[in-house]
């Protein structure tokens, strides 16, 4: 069976979810491009990431510039300069990394470049890790954001979010399916030259191969798993 | 009696009804704010006149640069070489006009904006003579926002839209009891020195204000009103 006639718009952070996401979706629909976005993140250097695996998958890639958001929306570690918290990721701690709006914001961009090019679905790669933390990742969220991109344009555009209900281990597990190369994801809040392996996303990102029994093959400063708390 | 307490950011385009709305929800609630959006729209005038306005009654005002909007979204007359299309302001010449999920998106950087500012509730001077163009001025997306508005962040944001059922000319209406000064509003989806009185939107503004049998102040190179098609 081939794959299914759907024209997929994978917005595509450069993390191990959206790109285990494109994978899937290239394997799944006959026409995929990716989009990413430039939002003055601290750990831009996904981007980078992004584009090397659209490189290697030979997928039209674009990044927008959306750095505007941060003339309007303040107070997030991830866009200024506040520190992002270190240790196992939980709500406390991690509340710090949320930017306001953030996921509405750029899934509005992605419908309206879906509806430029005439395509019909935006795939995105929320999952129930982050549901506790960002409320725009939860799947009440995702429902909103189904039925107004369903009637805000005259086109219909769709939502696919198939890791809604998967925490990173059990996207890991679609990951192999799909034979995803990891060293080309990044997922360090920091954004220097080796992923710090103590930030909330790296110690996740750490804890879901462990969970799997597999090695993460990136770079990492150190990659000792803290305690949880208590 | 005195205002409502509630922080309220109005979506101010310099047009006559988001001004409108301005001077009504300056009557109305204790805080309001304006937020404007450059999105490389060819009547970019109507951000002069929004900052005017803004001056004369006192309020703070930010401009955001959301040029970014023209990156991957187009196929619009207001961002682009196609021609503004003339004569009455109807479905057929009017829908060259639509910006791809223009609505959702400058809705969401506005909630977001909201959030950051940790104020109550974002003010759309969204209306009825709209819905049968702009899919993202209709009722059903206004309920849609209202929903994802509520859920999208820890703190719930508020959609107001007054003048959903109003058309301009009931709007102009509203502006009379506020005392509006439309001299400060712009309209004209050409962005010459004058209002042309020939584009769909100065039509639609020149019959609103003669079905109130008022004169408009603003100065325009013709104010003959077209014939409407049979």
């Amino acid at each position: 069976m081939g794959p299914e006639e759907k024209k997929v718009i994978v917005v595509l952070s450069g993390g191990m979810d959206s790109t285990t996401l494109l994978y899937e979706m290239l394997n799944t629909y006959s026409q995929v491009e990716a989009l990413s976005f430039n939002y003055g993140q601290r750990h831009k250097k996904e981007l980078e990431y992004a584009s090397k695996t659209c490189e290697k998958l030979g997928i039209p890639h674009k990044i927008v510039d959306a750095t505007c958001i941060n003339e309007f929306v303040q107070g997030s570690a991830l866009t200024s300069g506040i520190d992002v918290p270190e240790g196992h990721y939980e709500e406390d701690n991690m509340k710090a990394t949320v930017v306001p709006n953030r996921n509405m914001i750029l899934a509005s961009m992605a419908i309206g470049y879906a509806v430029s090019k005439d395509f019909d679905a935006v795939a995105l790669g929320v999952h129930a890790g982050d549901h506790a933390i960002y409320p725009d990742c939860r799947p009440l969220f995702v429902d909103a954001l189904r039925v107004i991109a369903r009637i805000a344009n005259y086109k219909e555009i769709e939502i696919l979010a198939p890791y809604l209900d998967l925490n990173k281990a059990g996207i890991l597990v679609h990951g192999k399916e799909f034979d995803v190369d990891y060293a080309l994801t990044w997922t360090c809040y920091k954004g220097k030259e080796k992923a710090c392996g103590v930030c909330g996303s790296c110690q996740e990102r750490l804890e879901a191969f462990k969970d799997i029994g597999s090695e993460d093959p990136l770079e990492y400063e150190t990659r000792e798993l803290l305690p949880k708390k208590e």
